[in-house]
């Protein structure tokens, strides 16, 4: 065999998301842009803080290009890091340094290095919590460890505890958690960290070694209603946290997040080392060089979240008066909506008939569900809501 | 165990470059940096075009923040992908179409997304020619295959094909090339390109499969009195070509550069699905857009090359003039240099003491010698002469 079947199998099965989204593109063409009601990405609508381009041709007038354009070293200036242990110190009273912080290219490749910093055998296991978001498969497998799921609390969303004390054993290596979660919307409370904490901090003795929480929060930002979420070093010593900047400074497209290994994880030196030779021998050499120094401009501001505020209200109104159960998230820019027939494929085929783009959850290891993502234009789910009825009424007959 | 050795090893052992850096900037505090001669790093000192700047000011002025710096699809925006082929094709005379190429986060990238597209077996072996970047071997390592070395020819730093041939079993899957060189300098010559063609043709026929080319060529454009370098595309069809822009526009901080899998290669689409698979299994999720954007309207451009030009043959008539015995670039920004005694770290020692910091060459495969970099000030490289004499009168007593 000259070529890899699994990296081949992963390049060429194109994610549903992107299918539906190329779907959506044809019909524009066929039915026209107003009659199309594209719920399918996750691509962040609202633009980006002034501070970032004012930023950015700042830095242009200031700096030679050798030092606006030039490597850093592998972990990042030192003045980003700085910058974001000052940060996240001034908001939530913690007490790192900037020599915690290792910066990426984007939340995807803090996991990815994450994970194999991580990784010892092929018996070790990660758990994810469902919904979640499904390249974490795709990330855990690659570094060689074993996906492990626990099914979801489609009451509240939260964590199922007692399912994900049975999936506990001695193979487990962390879990990954994702508050403000993808696809669900939901936040997990204070109660819920505790609970996690102290449960892993037990099942940590009984199997006799650490349990890592990875933290990947990217949506840390995006809340609604002045909903907290808690800072989970805080709560759990051994927690590594992923970010990116691409939600809350709306950049998806330019790369930049970090990964975070507070002093109280355990072997923490020696995780960080590990971290930054993963970095190495996935090919990261430094995150952009321009946008690390964007970053300690910027940190702290965000785009217009109101914008998603007043399209989760208007969602989250029109469909339940036209009679649909949803879960109205308290953070991210997505809703999870039950399907109205056993399922969710189904039911988003139905939807498709109606140039209804929605994202059937099975995907996320929550079926019976759909996820709609409404960083879209207010108008057309104000546009939407006639189809939605009457995809309502293909129900009720 | 909790963390993985193997990557606390790759992080925690800092590159004999990386600590002769820092020992310089140490001796630039202690005795001033116009007696410190670091020769040590090979970090562009060329200013990227004016192109680069203008067009990103231009950028921020006409194009909203969604379609600046958003998502763009995983191999690139078209219009980049387009225009990278366009340029190829008018320059080389290839025929290259826009979904040949996969847009990545740079050369170290493109190396690790292609070794893990192409590797099967922990059989399969990489060969690299001496002296090559030792970060191959990281590379190749990481991604599960075998490093395998060919000796270096250290009269003309082209290939020992006899050696070359030897090496050569039913486990080879790939040699790495990487002309103009780094750390000799040389560029290979067509006639090095014919020769290797035409022995990978009969291995591949005698050991009965295909053996890829990699073709690692960030340096392409910089060269000297008017030396060509060969597209090797064109003269073996199994070749995937490794880019970055951090040299030809002194963008390294930026990480940006491409794959290209030519329809020729066997299996072409396919590879190229598994290139981009390889690129998700990573946590390369797409190029920083806005830089993809500027290579559309900088392609071609390059900093002033003279620059360096004119460091070489400074530092080339100087140290020749001396009595060193150098090997004379015609490409990159590298001289190799032969060591005054056998071991090219205890030569360095001695150099170092007169704040004269060189790379041994051991760490390239290339036992005796050390690189000298010449991407530095022109003032420094004068300034050395007096140092490098004392050097070498060291060994003259």
């Amino acid at each position: 065999m000259l070529i890899s079947d699994k990296m081949y199998e992963l390049g060429s099965k194109r994610s549903v998301i992107r299918d539906l989204f190329e779907y959506g593109k044809m019909r524009v063409q066929e039915v026209g842009a107003e009659n199309v009601y594209d719920f399918s990405l996750g691509n962040p609508t609202v633009p980006a803080p002034n501070c970032v381009n004012e930023t950015i041709i700042e830095l242009i007038k200031e700096l030679d290009s050798i030092s606006l354009h030039g490597y850093t070293s592998a972990q990042g200036d030192l003045q980003t890091r700085q910058a974001i242990a000052n940060y996240l110190n001034d908001t939530y009273m913690t007490n790192f340094k900037a020599d915690n912080f290792y910066i990426t290219v984007g939340a995807a490749a803090s996991l990815s290095i994450v994970l194999r910093a991580l990784m010892v055998s092929p018996e070790d296991e990660v758990i994810a919590i469902a919904p979640f978001f499904p390249e974490y498969s795709v990330f855990v497998t690659s570094a060689g460890a074993k996906f492990k799921m626990v099914p979801p609390d489609t009451k509240e969303f939260q964590i199922c505890f007692e399912e994900l004390e049975k999936i506990i054993n001695v193979n487990t290596k962390a879990i990954i958690i994702n508050s403000p979660n993808n696809p669900s919307g939901a936040v997990y409370s204070e109660d819920t960290i505790v609970k996690l904490s102290n449960l892993l901090k037990k099942k940590s003795k009984e199997i006799g070694h650490d349990i890592f929480i990875i933290s990947d929060e990217p949506y840390r930002e995006i809340v609604y209603d002045g909903v907290c979420v808690p800072y989970i070093t805080k709560y759990y010593d051994n927690t590594i946290v992923c970010y990116s900047y691409s939600k809350s400074l709306s950049l998806p497209g330019e790369r930049i997040g970090f990964v975070l290994v507070p002093d109280e994880v355990v072997e923490s030196k020696r995780l960080y080392a590990a971290v930054a030779g993963a970095g190495r021998a996935l090919g990261y050499v430094c995150a952009p060089s321009m946008f690390q120094k964007v970053i300690v401009k910027c940190i702290g501001q965000t785009g217009d979240i109101n914008i998603y505020k007043k399209n989760r209200d208007i969602l989250y109104d029109g469909l339940t008066q036209l009679g649909y159960e949803c879960f109205k998230p308290s953070g991210a820019f997505y809703m999870f909506v039950k399907a109205l027939e056993e399922s969710d494929e189904a039911f988003c085929n139905k939807a498709k008939e109606e140039d209804l783009l929605l994202v059937p959850a099975t995907g996320f290891g929550c079926p019976g569900y759909v996820r709609i993502s409404y960083c879209v234009d207010e108008e057309m789910i104000k546009r939407s809501f006639a189809a939605f009825k009457r995809l309502k009424e293909k129900y009720s007959s």
